[in-house]
């Protein structure tokens, strides 16, 4: 396929007219074509006109041609074949096992919502019928059932071009919930953008979806984000990227005459707490771990290690002092863009000229360009406590270590963390008492527990938890990945004394959908 | 029992050091003993202190306990007896019967949360159990279930001093859902605040709850309500009243350090559709039930019907005559409060001002001090469509109707609606088609669908919605009333690769508590 840079509104192939970006390769600082120009304020008013037009229709299909829907949405990614995975690989440096892994988890998210989809169980059907004969008053049949809160509008993440992008998780879970996207394609790889939003326009077109039921938009700078956010017709925002995006999404959600949730993926050190009897039996594997962890993809995960929290002392030393030899051998990495290359330059150089802070190792320097060299910087709890900056998340392979006097200052300092992702436990059993006295306040913090594994890696299945506490997310009530991630983008509508004629499907006294509804207070089975 | 006036922090009885306030009779504006004295911020920082230390021993307490807290409440209230009843008359000049219905109904409240946290459906507890043998990576064991989001701040309503105030709905689903609750009492009702504030905390000693579940502060002026909201130990907020009172809680709540969701009800003008086959055959019955709901408690309900539309025509002149006549045979009534009344008056005076908007009917004019008048207005579509103030909330007993020349225009009219709690349908067998037009707008506009029955009663149940897109509430995915209110304040943990003693019981592999997981992808039977 050759690459257009163009727009797609609904189904029409569209040249922007704004100021234009274009792919960068990082691993050479080389341009890449097409250039893709900008989207305008019409042109974000028809995609958001379109995808408005669809709400009726789409929110009204069938949860099986729903389910058609995502299924060949991921057909049609998997029929790019390597153009997708060789385009990806120019614009992000990521090497081509990893994008193809995570194609094949972008495909498997996609399928996995549409079980989810057939399954109906996020309808979460509600019946009361009707009691005519009650006392002192009759009750009303009611029945209750969710609806799609209408067109969502979501941003590609720099660090996932695929899992997290215009297919991604966020374009999943809103389609699955029956509400048409606008994507706002991440600048840092418009052509992998271009080529998985035509294969999604291809497979509305094969499943008669209404045109507006996806656009995929690109813009140089905040305009056109702030324009789709603005728009009254949108009732939703998916975003997953900095602190500082996220805080302006949310602001202009806010400023609306309507507010609109944002769902914000935003920032996370994702602490990680070595518990006496772990740290004395394994700190040699648990410093391997650590780093295997903490350099993956250049450290450009959301789930990324940023702190570590143990006892100070002999095994916490020979810990640090293992870590540090392997962060001095580890290799540079090509990072994602030139900007989160120098965000990460930034943060790391902050750290060192920080006084609370020692430096402990840095890894091997690159010669390329946007070169990742993974930092350990060691402190004390009192000094962490101290001073707010190093909570601060540093994008990419940095690490902070805090020493703790005893386990009240560990608390101390579990209590002082703003939310997180993740919250990882390496203990043994005899570190059992310790660790059930913290979980009270790790579970306040952080949306995933998880015990002697590392937070990198994030499952799609019904159990994850992707989100937590604020600045983690937006909104700790729910989770960007995952099969509830479904229920973001739903509202529940109650039904009085309808004719049976007049309620949607999902409510009608034949339950033609097989749900198992919460009938009369008793679940169905 | 004796009103002291004072405040309830946890179990201790602390007199307020700030300006009071005072119950007033309003049906004769005399001012009612005792004087109630403001929460210093001292005494918030006091009450959330103790709410923050209830959180970990009130989340972590069985679900039967928890029902049996809740049950107890319902019991306590029902042992304050006829004190309670006359005191509430007393101070917000309801009837009798009203509030001995609307005591059955809060306690009636209380133990269905009661049944409801037993069940443990709110828990969503999802299993994806460890594929060790999984290609190419393995999957860990992952286990998911909700938790208490933290300390909840509820302010009492004005219209409900017993359903959505100390006790009611917010108050229940929040203790239901394992968060602590302080309670901001309503001014107009301190009294009956005091009453059933000392009913809760005698429950919580008898049952042996942590101390802090529950508080009850009061204060003139919006000083303690904003220092709750922006106390950091507070994870959100319950409200139930004006549109401006909600707006100044949600920007307190997202100018914290940490934004914590606010749950407000605020406004909602309620439409009724009369469909044109329901008008014609039965216009005096629809004019008949169409004023007793407008008058109810003098107008003052969140679903009171304040805009009426239909088609222009011999039958709808033929309601809107009969609806005047019933109306001007209406008795003046009590408003709660003297505020009330005066913003009732000013919102009626306006509409009678705007030359948009005719004057149809005036009820009876009453002899003491704030007596509510109905009102009936009549304007046309294109005015209605051309002044936004034809949409405010009139909260009393006023009503616009709205006539439309054709079915384009009733639709325009809807879709130019701002969110509402309910949209109530008219209709007879020859109207069905019409109405499934108009059934996707008016499912985007409001909470509440119903079908040839009248806004006002809202049934306490599983399937209830009183909620609906902004302004009728700050989040449309949530209700207030209902069982689902629980959900409000809950948000998902997950727990990966635990083992299984330090796992929270619901997620223990024996499923102690006997929950129907979704295990592996599959609904436990």
């Amino acid at each position: 396929m050759t690459l257009t840079g163009h727009m797609l509104i609904g189904q029409h192939t569209v040249a922007g007219n704004r100021a234009a970006i274009r792919g960068i390769n990082p691993a050479t600082g080389a341009e890449l074509e097409p250039a893709y120009a900008g989207g305008s304020a019409g042109q974000v008013e028809q995609a958001c006109a379109l995808a408005s037009a669809a709400l009726d229709a789409y929110g009204d299909t069938s949860l099986d041609a729903r389910a058609e829907f995502l299924q060949s949405i991921a057909a049609e990614i998997e029929a790019l074949g390597d153009e997708l995975i060789e385009r990806a690989m120019a614009e992000t440096g990521l090497p081509r096992a990893r994008l193809q892994g995570e194609r094949a988890r972008t495909c498997q998210q996609l399928r996995l919502f549409a079980r989810t989809v057939q399954a109906g169980e996020w309808l979460d059907v509600r019946i009361d019928p009707a009691q005519a004969q009650r006392q002192p008053l009759p009750r009303a049949d009611l029945r209750q059932r969710q609806v799609p809160l209408g067109p969502v509008v979501v941003f590609g993440a720099s660090n996932f071009p695929l899992a997290f992008s215009v297919a991604g998780g966020d374009t999943a879970s809103a389609l699955a919930a029956g509400c048409p996207v606008i994507v706002k394609a991440h600048g840092a790889h418009p052509g992998t953008s271009e080529l998985v939003g035509r294969a999604v326009a291809r497979a509305a077109k094969a499943c008669g979806m209404p045109e507006g039921v996806f656009s995929l938009l690109y813009g140089c700078g905040h305009e056109v984000g702030i324009a789709l956010v603005s728009d009254p017709r949108i009732k939703a925002v998916g975003f997953t990227g900095s602190r500082s995006g996220g805080l302006a999404l949310i602001q202009a959600a806010q400023a609306r005459a309507e507010p609109i949730p944002v769902y914000a993926e935003m920032s996370s050190i994702n602490p990680v707490l070595l518990f006496p009897a772990a740290l004395h039996n394994r700190a040699q594997a648990l410093a391997e771990g650590f780093v295997t962890s903490l350099t993956m993809g250049a450290g450009q995960f959301c789930t990324n290690p940023g702190l570590v929290i143990a006892r100070q002392g002999p095994a916490l030393d020979g810990f640090v002092a293992a870590a540090a030899e392997r962060i001095k051998t580890s290799a540079a990495q090509t990072m994602l863009t030139p900007g989160i290359f120098h965000a990460y330059d930034a943060a790391v150089k902050a750290l060192a000229h920080n006084p609370r802070a020692r430096l402990a190792a840095v890894g091997q320097a690159g010669t390329g360009p946007n070169q990742c060299q993974a930092h350990l910087f060691v402190t004390d709890a009192a000094d962490f406590l101290a001073d707010h900056r190093l909570q601060a998340e540093a994008f990419g392979a940095a690490s902070l270590i805090v020493q703790c006097a005893d386990d009240a200052e560990i608390l101390q300092v579990c209590t002082h963390l703003e939310g997180q992702l993740t919250a990882t436990l390496h203990l043994d059993e005899a570190d059992l008492e310790q660790v059930r006295a913290l979980l009270p306040t790790l579970e306040r913090k952080a949306g995933r527990l998880l015990v002697n594994g590392w937070p990198t890696g994030v499952e799609v299945c019904d159990a994850m938890v992707h989100g937590g506490p604020f600045p983690a997310t937006s909104d700790s009530r729910t989770t960007s990945v995952g099969t509830a991630a479904i229920l973001r983008f739903l509202r529940p509508v109650c039904y009085q004394d309808f004719p049976d004629s007049l309620l949607p499907t999902a409510l009608q006294q034949s339950n033609p959908l097989h749900l198992r509804r919460l009938f009369d207070g008793q679940r169905e089975r």
